[in-house]
């Protein structure tokens, strides 16, 4: 989406530790119209799949995911992180390594809100090592229902997370996708 | 709204200790759709406010707040929730009290991303005793910028939050505001 690829490269900031700060529009400040364009993308770039619900996670998944649930009119899911196992058997749980904050925590999704058989895409700001992605793809698959596919904002082609979910031929869309990074420039994957 | 209070009716739970559980449509599952609409409500409620930004505070206020924000084609920005004060100085910040965790929290924002003289809303799913609005008003005092109200999904008007911030002169619009609930029912106040 190059209108995403621009704005990373008129706002968005390279940290060390190959951190991209896109915090002014995607997750900490949200560009709400911006928002709701990406929906639509993800919305025209998964036209051939039907989709009964989006699955994210808290907390920064939350703004694309419900702009893209607006898009397809179809509910959103999200996860939350819980610090424990969450032992009553209400919920879905997946265990997530998060490289981020080099810690793990638990996503857990009351039961009630996914059914057998219900087509699941899940939306996610960022791709990286694919940890959350697939903590919600085992949350999916527990809960037998059926993954639609996968969408992301921001991949990082860099690291293995997208490269692992397509060799599993899972049909994962990336609405911009960085191939390399340095202090002063970042270079695009074309699509 | 009508239609927020026929959906508590029909699809709210009333658990112990006077807690709503509408997790089927506002804080868990999200009904899309709906949140977007309520969007619409709210910018219909602050017609008469110059509004430049939304601010709310993760995770379950992003879903209204990113609706309100695309409603009215502004920015939104959500507080983050962090165990401990930051004291960097790249940080607003204001310690919040969760009732419903019963612990200290610190809401924290980047500074670069509320300016003197803005005119934010506030948006939250939930208004009991009024702390995380309060939180919130306090960084927005703190930015330098300007209160044009507070937005909230659900009122429990049976607790002091609403009273209080209305008390002090506060633009605040609960689309339901619940008078008092039991096992089997909820009312709600007219309005």
């Amino acid at each position: 989406m190059k209108a995403l690829e621009d704005k990373i490269l008129s706002q968005g900031k390279v940290l060390p530790g190959n951190v991209l700060n896109v915090s002014s529009f995607l997750n900490h400040m949200i560009d709400a119209d911006f928002s709701m364009q990406m929906g639509a993308e993800i919305k025209r770039l998964f036209a051939g799949e039907k989709i009964d619900k989006i699955l994210t996670i808290e907390a920064s998944g939350i703004a694309l995911a419900v702009a893209t649930a607006a898009a397809l009119h179809v509910p959103m899911l999200f996860a939350k992180k819980s610090k424990t196992s969450n032992l009553s058997g209400e919920f879905y749980q997946a265990k997530i390594h998060s490289y981020t904050h080099s810690n793990d925590y638990t996503a857990i999704v009351n039961r009630n809100y996914i059914s057998k058989g219900e087509r699941i895409l899940i939306v996610d700001d960022f791709l990286a090592n694919g940890e959350a992605v697939r903590g919600l793809i085992k949350i999916v698959s527990d809960a037998g229902a059926v993954l639609a596919g996968a969408a992301v904002a921001v991949e990082k082609g860099f690291q293995p997370g997208g490269r692992m979910l397509r060799e599993q031929g899972i049909h994962l869309e990336s609405l911009a996708v960085i191939e390399s990074m340095t202090d002063s420039s970042v270079t695009f994957r074309k699509q």
